[in-house]
């Protein structure tokens, strides 16, 4: 069994580092935050004798070494960067509990064949750089690394330019590592589990992905003097996207959800009628043919509001992935773990994107889930309970030893 | 006649302070840009012989001496303070069509009874601090003094400490003075005067409004793993009241305008339902009970809107006024110049809120308005005919010196 208060107290630990308004974390990617948080990581991990590798985009990897020289690694981990306003477990926990996994076996003095990497990706919220799981995306071959370091933020500021600001910009080509099997351990972000009582989810695949951001080309006019008839108003189609995106979901449940979560109007001033609006949707299914309805269906009801309302419209795909199956071995071993240890556990889908959805382009992959209070994610105010936290940690060893052998 | 070619360059010099992205200007007030046309209105004003008076709103206050010390003076003005994507014409034509009354009466001899007095309103537009028409307000006894100081931008500065900060705050009480009379010279922000092919609005009313500043609380979570029926979206709930601002304005036709002008969701990021919204609705009217109408119903639909989605609802009036009915000898005035000068002329009713609005609560009131191009204002693209300026300045001075008296 891994050791819960260690974990736990690392948690915390890495929680200071950047904290938010309300008892959460604002660590947000390729900030000073994240580099302090970075280094905290590397402190831990080359205590635990670990060796630290970074790649160009900043990916970190602690290796444990094996007994076999021949034998490819096995990897765990997740993200250490967090929403604006996001939680302290949402991607740490998957990290720090990849170092306890390492803790332990030290302690146990138990030496694996294949070596073990704990592994912290770049940039895996996407809100300060869309996409999300960007940094795994480009070491999967998902995405260029070019295209991926010109991504900007709202200040206009270059992914690669920031990367290097913080410093922590690597040598080693990113992709070059070849993986036995890749584990990630995360707080599921949704009921289902605390709803069943189950300590562990057994995340067999992952929901496909739309991110559409929409820009509406109005005219800025005076919100007093101008007749409603004369109007080309960028709010007002905003609103009725966001309620047909609402609507779209709605119509394709269960198994469906939609939202806008990022919106802006422009000049954003009271007295004057927005004449420009961008905003984006984020549609979700395991159901490819849903996905892809859910999108044409906006698609053609966007172009109907703009036109209604005289918008210019333009929707650009800024995130997207299909459905995922987790590979079949690595989901039995956290199956098998689970099972083993006695902790109550079910199958789940999981309902956000994660690096092991890329992961799981290029090596077998599979995801330990454990619940988290209310569902609660992407908020100061997610919780999860130190009980819950040391289960997944757990179940994590087990699968990652039974893996990388003994 | 006022010189057109005069104004008109002095209208471009001013339009080089603060400039815009696209043509306009931002020179929004209490900025530094706001200070140096300040600082330029004051340098001019003095090179015409005038002495300048400042109160402790920064409001200016350019005086050319009468003829009768017992006189009250005639005042002229209008607003140097720009919306951030505005035009060179709003407020700054009332401004300085007012200094070129006064130069076209140095240039003539011609001295009055009255004294004349150009006045620069502080923070019409009302964009960086809540409510438009602060300054004139305050000087109007609508606002108490503190109250106003205390307006803060949107990053949480003082209107007060504003404007200390740009060193324009002056000695004078605000609303010490007493008018004989007071005229505004605007563009119409409107497209009115331009379909019926007129040079000059004789303004009779100005509407009233409503700025109410809705806060719309939900809960941050997770776009993918938190399902529908869990959501607490305030982003959707902002897009269906913005929707019945927009219903409740189409309703409440002829004489009726509403929409939303400010926009934003909180935290703003692609990948969670947003927990708060924080948005201004505008509605106005010249029908005093159709004002109260569309506010009344709105806070109903409101309501009802936030119980079905589950959102708590604050509702803030931020600014308003009742509609205006300007003085009959004021208006004559401007009416009997346009006639004079044989400019095409009709009544009009003004749609936006202007400094005149509040003065008349004090002092007989009326304005001139000229045409703008396709009506548009508070956009960079706002754009007059340097006919258009001149035939506004010449009634303007014809009203002016009629009141004044020779
Ligand atoms: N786990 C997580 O929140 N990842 C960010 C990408 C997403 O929105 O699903
Ligand atoms: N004239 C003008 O745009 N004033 C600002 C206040 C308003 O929105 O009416």
């Amino acid at each position: 069994r891994i050791d819960g208060d260690r974990l736990w107290d690392s948690i915390m630990e890495m929680a200071k580092i950047g904290p938010g308004v309300a008892g959460g974390n604002n660590r947000q990617t390729l900030t000073d935050d994240d580099a302090k948080g970075r280094a905290l990581f590397q402190s831990w991990c080359e205590a635990a004798g670990c060796t630290m590798g970074l790649d160009t985009m900043g990916n970190m990897f602690a290796r444990r070494e094996g007994t076999d020289p021949d034998a490819l690694p096995v990897y765990v981990g997740s993200h250490l960067d967090t929403q604006p306003t996001g939680g302290k477990y949402d991607g740490v926990l998957g990290v720090l509990g990849g170092l306890e996994v390492v803790r332990t076996l030290n302690d146990l003095g138990i030496k694996t064949k294949h070596p073990i990497v704990v592994t912290n990706w770049t940039n895996e919220e996407g809100t300060r750089f869309a996409p999300a799981m960007l940094a795994s995306g480009v070491f999967a071959g998902v995405h260029q690394q070019d295209w991926a370091e010109d991504r900007q933020d709202a200040e206009g500021k270059r992914f690669g330019d920031e990367l290097d600001r913080i410093g922590w910009r690597g040598e080693e080509p990113v992709g070059s590592r070849k993986m036995h099997a890749f584990f990630e351990l995360h707080i599921e972000q949704g009921p289902i589990l605390e709803a069943e009582g189950k300590d562990i989810g057994v995340v067999t695949h992952g929901q496909g992905l739309w991110w559409l951001q929409v820009t509406l080309t109005g005219k800025d006019a005076h919100t007093g003097s101008t007749p409603m008839e004369m109007r080309v108003n960028a709010g007002l189609g905003m609103a009725r996207i966001t309620e047909a995106v609402h609507q779209i979901a709605m119509d394709h449940l269960p198994n469906a959800v939609g939202a806008v979560g990022q919106a802006n109007v422009y000049p954003n001033s009271r007295n004057v009628i927005p004449g420009k609006a961008v905003f984006t949707i984020d549609f979700r299914s395991p159901d490819l043919e849903k996905l892809t309805s859910m999108r044409e269906r906006l698609e053609r009801e966007a172009a109907q509001i703009a036109e209604d309302l005289g918008l210019g419209l333009e929707i650009e795909p800024v995130g997207h992935f299909d459905p995922v199956t987790f590979d079949e071995g690595c989901v039995s071993a956290v199956r098998d773990a689970a099972e083993r240890l006695g902790y109550s556990h079910g199958d789940i889908v999981s309902g956000a994107g994660h690096d092991a959805c890329w992961i799981n382009q290029v090596a077998p992959t599979a995801m330990v889930m454990c619940p988290c209070v209310d569902g609660l994610s992407h908020n100061e105010a997610e919780e999860i309970t130190k009980d819950w936290a040391s289960a997944g940690a757990d179940v994590l060893m087990h699968a990652v030893v039974e893996t990388a052998e003994i």
